[in-house]
């Protein structure tokens, strides 16, 4: 029997200039074929085809939101596109996010919701088919973690700040869910990891607000780098979190 | 003009026999009119009823549900019934909690949107209300805070585990919440505190499920004691957050 | 046969005007007869003298320094002058501290061995006597807690900043200290409590270094209502740690 | 101008077959001459010959003591071997750790004094010397971080338990250091991280001790495949700090 392709699927891809584009063609590179999932069409299509130019397989899900249905059904459709016969899923990223800095009372109940709904239930859902699909993985010599699950964190997802209520109680959220799944599922040989990124990422929507005036983040490639070491960390020092940061960073 | 009658108002009062129903008669026996707000009817009324007996004054506010605009609503009930002429809103609690304890995979989606309604939104509404009315009190020798918000947390606030994802992913988000709001509204004389109760409260229910087995957990007025220690601070050392936890428990 | 005088045991005094002084002056207005330990002579017997003075029993076991078998030392001294036969150690605070703010490479050897003496070696003594005078108390219904226990931390208790590399290293290392205790002596009815002061004490000197500069500080007083409110503290619901800051302290 | 060859400094060997010596192995086939400094010459001696007899270039520091003297002198002697002209201090690891554990009352001042001299003061003392030789190197294109000086950190480190107060004051303290140190030094391109080994290394010793029974621990290789990870960041992304633990740990 000839060795099952891996898979990666990564939920949250913006405007294809950030983290989550960065995993999705890091990924790839190293050989595994990915399943994008995202909100907006363009951005979406654009980077699936920019993989395949350059000699990867990718495939697009567009979904209309991050409700749990939608969610499932994007998965329903990988599924059906990338077969257990030939494909195992072996890495997961939700690098969903909705973020809001405002004053504690200028934030709006549906900015609440928005953010509950994006950052911590959509996770959730996501975890739970990333999951579901990793049990169907057999544990052996070759393979022995089932696959790993991996959430891009942020500075709000330890602190809540002045600015951050109605962004930090969804980065929280979503970390408590990690570390929930990092309990339970280790011993079944499945890996949840979180990623704090303490910093601005230099997506393109940041570099274009920085102008003139040089962006000293954190590149989108660095933290995919991050990604695919732990997803290659063996079984017996796995980490559940780690934060990233750039050189110069004060904190 | 005579002084203003100080106001507590709690959201969360289960079965009447818990941390909200200590506190607030906690805080009846030192003087304040106690404002309460919960969805069981019968336990609000019984309890209502039970502090005026003892001398005090109390009103219930039953909800239907603790959605953003129900408790806004119960705040303008509220205001109404304690005008600003007499009263003065001085603490505020939000004990309101919607415990799940499952396994990941037998979390339903509507546990999960209850999980983060009832924890997260419900205390951003609660926070909204109780601070807006905070705002219309004088800062002055006499009243130096303005007022004092509390929420009660629990060993789900700060740790995820195995069987408490879907509770977790709320208590996180509530612990967000205070800690954002503590950050930005010290400056104006709103104190908002946290505490993590990281043992078994012994409630009514607690009770009756252990038993014969004698039950050993936190007593609802010990907690109440915390949180009239916290509404006393004095303004040049607050606390946000403090642990409490009864002494024979392992931790 | 009359009940014992609870004494209460307070090491680091410093210039009398800080946080050991004004624990010491309100556990002496509570009904505590109080022992001050510390290096300063002078500071140390006029502390002394002025709580006699206000109707106290206080006495000055001044001693050459924080080394273990001095502060041994001193406990044999106040067992002698406060016998079981009269009196109850309930209380007692570790409340010395040695502050270093450096560069790190600026740092010396001494200055490393003498925090690591005073801020840990010297609370793992003093916390030796303390418990072993709290095990001779008997547990009845009146005194439910042999002893309450207390270190004066610092926003270094939690974080190492670029200045603070030789402080925090005995300010975290004191923490782990009250953990470890908490744990292992809270079901003797031992209770061991952590204060993390997070901000500038107004003491006599930080009030001169302010000059003309209003300070907006935390006042002695406040943390000592703080440590009374621990000690106080019913059985069912202790703390190990909580937080004090200012009300308008940036965080 | 011929490329500098990387150095890599350990200290802290034990009997060769932990984490220490799997992290020389490890450097030393990445390419990296290795620096071991140990109290055991025994050990130290027969690793540094199997490093070399498999190719490596390899030299022993038996030191004393690990009082800030004797660690300085290593760092002399480490610069007379490995000179400036031919080799550059990568990375430098302080693996150096003193267990206790014991109940409170039975740990010995001499055994707290050891912790902190050990767990505590070396470190301090040796990051000094990593960090002086750190700025001796050239930040460019083909070197953007100076150096990466790496600490192994346990369960101890963040939690202090029963059995643990003489052993985790000591690792607290490294922890502080290490963060004090990230947040000075990042700027510099000097790259300080804490691996937190939540769960048992299985080391020789520990082998040994579990007989029969399978011991299912962290593999010390495991843990140096971190540190080369650590050691190989981007700059754009560094990590302070990551957990590392068994799949199957529970937590």
């Amino acid at each position: 029997m000839p060795a099952l392709r891996p898979l990666f699927v990564v939920a949250g891809i913006g405007r294809a200039a950030g983290t989550g584009a960065a995993a999705a063609r890091r990924f790839s590179k190293e050989g595994y074929s990915v399943a994008l999932i995202a909100r907006g069409e363009d951005s979406l299509n654009a980077l699936s085809e920019d993989i395949k130019k350059g000699g990867g397989e990718a495939a697009p899900y567009c979904i209309p939101s991050y409700s749990p249905d939608d969610i499932a059904s994007a998965f329903t459709s990988i599924s059906a596109q990338f077969p257990n016969s030939h494909y195992a899923l072996r890495a997961a990223l939700f690098n969903v996010g909705y973020a809001v800095w405002k004053l504690f009372l200028e934030v709006t109940a549906a900015e609440v919701q928005e953010s509950l709904n994006t950052n911590v239930a959509a996770a959730f859902a996501f975890s739970r088919s990333a999951i579901l699909k990793f049990k169907e993985n057999n544990l052996n010599a070759e393979n022995p973690k089932r696959g790993t699950l991996i959430f891009t964190g942020a500075t709000a997802s330890t602190r809540g700040n002045k600015m951050t209520s109605a962004f930090s109680i969804g980065k929280f959220g979503a970390r408590a869910l990690s570390q929930s799944l990092a309990k339970e599922f280790g011993k079944d040989g499945i890996h949840v990891a979180h990623a704090i990124i303490d910093g601005q990422i230099m997506t393109g929507a940041a570099l274009e607000r920085s102008g003139d005036k040089p962006l000293s983040g954190l590149s989108p490639e660095s933290i995919a780098q991050a990604y695919m070491y732990l997803v290659n960390q063996e079984k017996s020092a796995w980490t559940w979190e780690l934060d990233l940061r750039p050189a110069q960073e004060q904190w």
